[in-house]
């Protein structure tokens, strides 16, 4: 696929368009590989040569990433359909959104001269596609191997914010489009390609109003029955829903209708960005198994075992005693328990010999399958093996090894007894290894709270779904 | 004052009684400045000479930290009276809050003799005391400089976290204690220290439940009428109360019950530790002069501000629209701003050149002095001057550097104004630059989400307070 990135003004370094060139160069493309430059005030950007317009471009093109003011958008659509491109991403702001009667027309009239031609349009106001398979991208740094998730946002900043918060903990995406102000292209649109699409499994959406709310309803249901669905909705204030008018010229509708039709479509509606990155990757690991709302927290002591019990609690998870056979087992594998062995359990092996996976006498392997096994445990939780203890080596390889390890370990005893079990990994820990831990199928979350409101979030998912194909299970 | 730790057990690394001698000599304390070991099995721990028990010390004793099992303790009790010590702490656990009934009778018996000999008892089952300034400590990274805040904690892991977290973001502490069973010196035995306590302006406390409930709701009454106090309240759920009965024996009580005292008494009660820390920086920066629920977000852009006007309205707060004098105002100073003035407000001054302190043009200090003097904003909360944009230095030293300006401006335009300005910062970030934005009395939050919760935390204890001292204000 060719590429054109079209701007009339060169970014603070020189650079034409700043991001968008700057992430095609990053995501792959170059000069020679399908990517061109029209701007009439430079020859050369970054080693990619420019072209006064997009018709003087030597080659076909079949995609258009415009970065020039509102004032010269018409005119650059009838470019784009002399050259025969069949997409237009518009950058551009300061048009539908502001509310302002000749911006509004001018919007209309781009997106029905660009139909009447057959071609669509991306935005405007919003970051474009994200195609990393192909090396389309808006942020150099974001990931560029593809996965299975599919993203769809109304807002650059929060799909800039979903991209880089789950490829920090693993993720990978099948495509991603940021669509602003959906003038033509629209939400609905996007949900029916993530379904029809192959390399899509999960899909994760930030929607602030959908511009046809029946043909956006039609599309979640159909889509939500057959993969995963992820909304987090915008403007479900009336503070937030006046933001959301401002941003992208959205009307938010009632969140209350919003909400039933999430239900009854069988997808997930999260309250926030962290919700929505957590529920994610739950949905991508053993933890997207889980079938009930006990847990057992293993690793947490003292009073952070008491609130991280209260945690799940007020999620309606419970934490309840282990079967007494189960205590009697980790009585025998941990010979200096004292009350610690019920849930939450924490214990020593004696001589200020932490549970953790790297010693070699294997009796953390012991406590967790013993663990595992109960019938009382749904759920692991655990903050094992992600602690450091004076002696232990601190350098940041030792502790990627070890979290490694870890992570090796738990999906190991976790495929065996089918049941699921998260690390929780401090914030910034987190930002370090959340992906190999992913790597491994085991989810990892930023504190109890979050893991316990993912883990609600699924089973809540999981009872909206009755009567819908199950996709997961572990045979 | 001299202190002696006792152990009958080298570390595993061969150190005595690891954590307490570690954080001893890290926070002050060394042979020759009142510091002694106790250990029969060793003759001299880190430079400190073991001596085979505390009857042969050769100085007087006025503290002692015990790490010796149970079975030892009734006779170190006897030891320690004949020396005439006047604390003794024990770290050791196994005692009451197993609910062997001979455990319980120990525990009882340690306290009837130590108080019959004019000598007090902290714990058992816990971390003991922390005072920085004077060297006494549990773990060897706490802060050593002393502060204003005073922190009770039944729990060590939870006093540990808090100490560490509150540490990150700057704040300081006058005295610590995690009291574990508190057998013998209780919650309102420290609450009443803390209130005579003249380095003591802030209190936070985790408690799982009070030895005696009345003592505990007047000594909470007392102090909370003339020092700000936080209380979080562990066991709050059925199974949270189980966990907390298992880890200090505590019997949690009714959380209405202790919900509606801290109501009456003017205390806040957060239900998070995450929410205590928030809390506690807000109450120790300008935040807390806030005075009603008016934001104006400055630096949020697109679908992040729409979030975050959500996560505001959720909490109780409103972002309403300047009014348009200050609009018009905000017009002229960015000249190409769009509809993003309102507020939430994020604007470019062109060219890519973003809002941020680090310009010299000074249009971002007007922009902030704008939306200070406009009296729709109640409250500054900012992204702005955190960010990074290509083309800037991204060392360590130039973000530092970066952030320290942005506290310094918004402190100087928050007391002009008097109107409180916080920072977002995500949370890797507030980690290595909590501390010295906190020095310039700027409060920083990892979310808005957070943010918006500390907010109406502030708030909701001004309600609560009407008719009691009022603490703060900006002249």
């Amino acid at each position: 696929m060719a590429v054109v990135g079209v701007s009339t003004r060169p970014g603070p370094d020189g650079r034409m368009g700043g991001i968008f060139l700057n992430s095609l160069l990053e995501q792959g493309y170059h000069h020679g590989h399908g990517l061109y430059a029209v701007n009439p005030k430079m020859d050369e950007v970054r080693g990619v040569p420019c072209y006064p317009s997009v018709l003087d471009c030597p080659d076909p093109v079949d995609h258009v990433i415009s970065q020039i003011p509102s004032e010269g958008l018409l005119e650059l659509v009838k470019q784009c359909i002399d050259k025969g491109v069949r997409s237009l991403h518009s950058f551009t702001a300061g048009l539908a959104e502001t509310g302002e009667p000749h911006l509004v027309a001018q919007e209309r009239e781009m997106v029905q001269r660009a139909n009447a031609a057959g071609m669509r349009l991306i935005g405007p106001n919003c970051m474009g596609l994200y195609v990393p398979g192909v090396g389309l991208g808006f942020n150099p740094r974001s990931p560029n191997e593809p996965g299975n998730v599919f993203l769809l946002s109304q807002s650059g900043a929060n799909a800039g914010g979903i991209i880089d918060g789950l490829g920090r903990r693993g993720l990978r995406f099948s495509k991603g489009v940021s669509y602003g102000n959906a003038a033509d292209l629209k939400s609905h649109d996007f949900l029916d390609y993530a379904m029809h699409d192959p390399q899509t499994e999960l899909v994760v959406a930030y929607i602030e109003g959908p511009r046809n709310g029946r043909a956006f309803f039609d599309a979640l249901k159909q889509l939500a029955r057959v993969k995963p669905t992820i909304v987090l909705k915008g403007g479900i204030t009336d503070d937030g829903a006046r933001a959301a008018n401002s941003h992208t010229g959205s009307l938010a509708g009632s969140i209350d209708v919003f909400d039933a039709v999430c239900r009854q479509a069988g997808a997930m509606r999260v309250r926030t960005l962290e919700d929505l990155l957590d529920l994610a990757v739950a949905m991508t690991t053993d933890m997207r198994y889980l079938l009930g709302n006990k847990v057992t927290l293993v690793g947490a002591g003292g009073g952070f075992a008491v609130l991280s019990t209260d945690q799940m609690a007020m999620e309606g998870l419970t934490v309840p005693w282990l079967p007494e056979a189960t205590q009697e087992q980790l009585r025998e594998i941990i010979p200096i328990a004292g009350t610690s062995i019920r849930n939450p359990v924490d214990a020593n092996f004696g001589r200020d010999h932490p549970m953790d996976f790297s010693s070699d006498t294997g009796l953390t392997r012991r406590v967790f399958q013993s663990i595992a096994a109960a019938h009382s445990t749904d759920l692991v939780l655990t903050t094992v093996g992600t602690r450091w203890y004076p002696g232990q080596d601190h350098s940041d390889e030792a502790r990627q090894q070890q979290l490694s390890l870890t992570a090796e370990e738990l999906s190991l005893i976790s495929r065996e007894h089918q049941v699921p079990m998260a690390l929780i990994l401090r914030e910034a820990r987190l930002e370090d290894a959340g992906d190999f831990v992913h790597d491994h199928g085991v989810a990892s979350f930023p504190s109890i709270e979050r893991a316990a409101r993912a883990a609600a979030g699924i089973l809540e998912w999981k009872r909206r779904r009755e009567g819908l194909p199950d996709f997961f299970s572990y045979n």
